[in-house]
């Protein structure tokens, strides 16, 4: 693996589509896969994944392609997810729920190890991996298992403000639900997830007849 | 609004944001904005934002900036959302069930009008804006609805079975949780959700030592 301080951001964004997509070949049985075969699947240009891979080592070989293990391991190693990352959820309400019980994260890099919420109700459920914790318990949470991730499933209105008490307490990512942006110090990242601006996009591209 | 026949997607993906900011400053009592200010708070380029927006039409006046108003009307008519979408979600499950109670959607533009799901003990379920129904019923229900959204929240294993049905009846958008690349005939549009695919973008950032 080559080291690699400047790839653009973009780039890093289509690492977990290649990622992804080959770890479902994979698992499929196949071994071998070329640059053709994944754009086509993916519907990105064949140049352009030839051209991101190259940026982080030579993992094909003309006439061959890719071996599908090796580009794997390379990608997880690249990535950092080729170990597990303890990750915890504030807000325990329908969405917080389902992201707990989500069964997609384990095999991916990450594991939930606890949920936090301010309803008493709430506190206590849980699985043998995670329990809901009362969020006067998060900070010493974070600092006690070392949590790096957080997952925000809390409204609008208290989004920035359970923001800012993560990143005091040593988070360093954060994946929102909430529909705002957020204000962070630099060094930390935070990635957003709203439904809606995904319909918005969709919309855009039907005919108006269509509705 | 000018006629927009070649405006790349990587334009139309950003203005979902730049309604979501202006929408929130509206909330906030605010009447104008300027470029700059909307590039401030979203990390984008007023350069960018400008350009992007004279894509659709002369919106800002050198020296007051936009209207925040009558931006938002012109917004919300070229994503075609000044009107409610019905839509509706497969899969009932955790997921399915958080997204049908999410409230963030009515006022951006999309009501969900129906959940479908193969187990009978959540049949039935629901609340004044949908029920669950079966999932025999769901092509007789989007043709009398005529409802041209869906969103998927069903396993990988089943998602692409699933979506030749949606696409057979009539769905022509579909914003999809399962962590697999669907095949669909052109015409029909597609956009992916994969939390994890977000938290890897951000691990690769993250110092080792932070692990």
């Amino acid at each position: 693996m080559v080291s690699s301080p400047n790839i653009p951001d973009i780039v890093i964004g289509r690492l977990p589509i290649y990622l992804r997509a080959l770890t479902q070949m994979s698992q499929q049985g196949q071994t071998f896969t070329s640059s053709h075969e994944l754009g086509q699947r993916l519907g990105i240009s064949s140049a352009q994944i030839r051209k991101d891979l190259s940026l982080f080592g030579d993992f094909g070989k003309q006439g061959t392609g890719y071996q599908i293990s090796h580009l794997l391991t390379q990608l997880k190693q690249i990535l950092q997810v080729n170990h597990e990352w303890p990750m915890i959820i504030v807000g325990a309400g329908d969405l917080g729920r389902a992201l707990a019980h989500y069964r997609g994260f384990v095999s991916r890099g990450f594991r939930v190890v606890g949920v936090f919420d301010n309803d008493p109700a709430k506190i206590g459920m849980g699985n043998g991996d995670w329990q809901v914790y009362g969020m006067d318990q998060m900070v010493s949470f974070i600092h006690k298992r070392r949590v790096k991730i957080a997952m925000l499933a809390v409204p609008a209105e208290t989004a920035q403000e359970v923001s800012d008490r993560l990143v005091d307490a040593g988070i360093r990512a954060i994946l929102s639900y909430a529909p705002i942006t957020l204000v962070v110090p630099s060094g930390v990242h935070v990635q957003y997830i709203d439904p809606v601006m995904h319909l918005q996009r969709m919309t855009y591209y039907l005919k108006s007849d269509e509705r």
